[in-house]
C-alpha cells in the first residue's frame, strides 16, 4: 500500500481511501501499525470536525436517530461520518452498526460515511483505533463525526474523552422515575435527547423530557456550559421532528465554547489524557506476551497456594520481565 | 535493626516488636523494603486471624464502635489488632485513628494493638503496606484484625480485598430512604451495623435496620453466604448493646464459610488479586522517577499544543524508558 497515495486520497475526501485507512489503523500487525503512524504524520491537523459522542442502550432507536439526524445534516450540506465504539463486540461476536441496512438511506448518501465497530480485544485498543479513525475523518474533511456507543462499562467515558459534545439518547419512560441512566452519565452529557416522541408515546416523551430537564437543573453548573445547558430535548427520529432544535442546541453550545476558549482547552486536555492512557497501556502491554502470561499464571498459582507471597512474587516477575 | 530478633519478637507476640515491624513495612526506603521482605519471609504463615474490614463515614461513631467492640472481644480472651487504611491522609495531612485518646480504654488494653494510618502517597502503596501489616499482626498471634477505612474513593474495595468479612457501619437515618451508602458497597458488605441505637435515636435505628434488612433481601444471594446473610444489626456502641449479637453473626458467617471452603477460596483469590495488582503497580512505578516525570510533562505539553500526536509521543516515551 502506497502511504503517500492513501494520504492524498484522504485529503481529497475520497471515501474509499478513508475506509482503507481506517482498516489500517484498526490492524494490530506491527507493519500496519508503522504504516498507520506514517500515514497519520502525513495528514493535516488543521481540519476540525464537530465530534459528537452519542450513547444509548439498545431499544432507544439509535440507528433511526442517527439516520434521520445524519440525513438532516447532509441535507444542509454537512458531510457526516458515523463511527461506532463497541468494546463488547469481541465478546458478542457481532458489532453495532454491523448491519448497515438499518441505515439504508444514510449509507447511500454521498456526503455520509458509516463505519461499523471493528472486533476488539480490549477497551484500550478500541480507544486508540477510534481516536485515529476520528482523525482520519477530520483529515478527509468531514464536518460532523458521530461517535456512537452502546454504553457498556466504561465505553461512555472513552467516547466522551474523544468528543467535543456528548449526547445521551433515551426512550420515554413511564412514571416520574428517571430510569435507564447509569450513574455518572448525567454528569458527562451535554444534551439528553428523548426519542420516540411520536404516536402513543408522544405525551410520555414530553413528560420524560421535562423530568430530565428538571433533574439537569439540579446538577451543579459546569464552567464549560452557558446558561441552559446541559439541556434536554424530545425528538421523533421516525417522523423527523425535533431534529433541527437538537442541532440548533448543539450549535449554540459549541459556538459558546469556541468563543469562551473551552473548545481548545477541552481538546488539549483530551490529548494529554490520551497520551497518559497510551503510556500506561504500553507499559501494561508487556503482560500480554505468551512468555509473560505463562510466568503470570505460574506465579499466580503459587501465590494462591500460599507458597509465595504476592509482593515478593510480583517483584520477581517484574525483575524477569526487565531482564528479557 | 536485627531482623532475626525482630521476627522472634513478633512471633512471641510482643507489641513493641510488632510496632517496629509495621514502621519497617511502611517505609519507602529501598534498604527498608529489602529488610521488610527478609522479615516477612521469616514469619510463619500458618497463623490466621479473622480479618474484619470496617467502613463508615465520619459521624457514625466508628471510634466508639471499635473501642466497645474491641473491649468486648478482649474481655472474651481474644487478642485484637486495629489498623487503619486511609488513602486520604496524605491530602488531609492527618490520619484516622491518629488520636488514640478517642480509644482510650482499648489502647491501654494489653490484648489490643492500635495502629494509626501512615501518611500515604497513593492507594497502591497503602494497600501493600496494609496487607503486610495484617500479616505481621497474624504472625504476632492476634485473633482478630480490624481494618478500618473512612470509605473515600476506592478504599472500601481495597479493604474488602484484604478482609475475610466486611462490615459497613451506618448511623440511623430518618424517613424510609436508604442513605449514605455508596453504590457497590451493599454488594461487598457481609454485615450492616446501624450504630447509635440509644436514646432518642433508638427507634429510628430499629427502623433503619429493618429498612436495610429489607434492601439486603432484594440483593441476589451470593454463593459465599449462608441463609440470612448479608445481615443487618443495630447496636449502641455507647451503651454497649448489640455487640454480642454482631459478633455472633460474624462467627456464624465465618464458621459456615470455613466449613464450605469459601474461607480458603476467598483468601486464595485475594492473593492472586494482590499479586496482579502489585505487578501492574510495579510496571507503572516506572513513571514516578524524576526523569520519567520530566519526560512525561514535556511530551504531554507538546501533545496538548497539538505539536505531537498522543500515540506517537507515548511510543517515544516508552522507547526511551526501555533504553535507560
Amino acid at each position: 500500500m502506497d502511504i503517500e497515495t492513501l494520504a492524498e486520497g484522504i485529503i481529497a475526501g475520497e471515501r474509499r481511501a478513508l475506509a482503507r485507512a481506517i482498516t489500517l489503523v484498526e490492524s494490530g500487525r506491527a507493519d500496519h501499525r508503522a504504516a498507520a503512524a506514517e500515514l497519520l504524520a502525513k495528514l493535516p491537523t488543521d481540519r476540525q470536525a464537530l465530534r459528537i459522542g452519542l450513547s444509548g442502550t439498545p431499544g432507544v432507536g439509535k440507528s433511526t436517530f442517527i439516520e434521520s439526524f445524519g440525513m438532516m445534516l447532509t441535507g444542509q450540506g454537512e458531510r457526516v461520518a458515523v463511527l461506532a465504539v463497541d468494546p463488547s463486540s469481541a465478546r458478542s461476536g457481532g458489532s453495532i452498526l454491523g448491519d448497515k441496512t438499518r441505515m439504508d438511506r444514510l449509507s447511500r448518501d454521498p456526503n455520509a460515511f458509516i463505519r461499523p465497530s471493528p472486533s476488539q480485544t480490549h477497551l484500550g485498543g478500541v480507544a486508540r483505533r477510534s481516536r485515529e479513525a476520528v482523525r482520519l475523518c477530520e483529515a478527509a474533511g468531514f464536518d460532523v463525526v458521530l461517535i456512537e456507543t452502546v454504553g457498556v462499562g466504561q465505553s461512555e467515558t472513552v467516547v466522551a474523552e474523544m468528543s467535543d459534545v456528548f449526547v445521551l439518547l433515551l426512550a420515554p419512560a413511564g412514571g416520574d422515575e428517571l430510569q435507564g441512566v447509569k450513574r455518572g452519565i448525567m454528569e458527562i452529557a451535554d444534551l439528553i435527547v428523548i426519542n420516540k416522541a411520536d404516536g402513543d408515546l408522544k405525551s410520555t416523551a414530553a413528560r420524560t423530557r421535562a423530568d430530565y430537564a428538571g433533574a439537569l437543573r439540579l446538577l451543579r453548573k459546569r464552567p464549560q456550559d452557558p446558561e441552559g445547558f446541559p439541556r434536554a430535548t424530545a425528538v421523533s427520529a421516525l417522523e423527523e421532528n425535533g431534529l433541527e432544535e437538537t442541532w440548533a442546541a448543539l450549535q449554540e453550545l459549541t459556538d459558546w465554547r469556541r468563543e469562551h476558549g473551552f473548545w481548545d482547552r477541552t481538546r488539549a486536555a483530551q490529548a494529554r489524557y490520551w497520551f497518559e492512557q497510551d503510556v500506561k497501556q504500553r507499559l501494561l502491554a508487556q503482560l500480554e506476551t505468551p512468555q509473560a502470561k505463562d510466568d503470570l499464571t505460574r506465579l499466580s498459582d503459587a501465590v494462591a497456594d500460599g507458597a509465595r507471597d504476592p509482593a515478593e512474587a510480583a517483584a520477581e516477575f517484574v525483575r524477569r520481565l526487565r531482564a528479557d
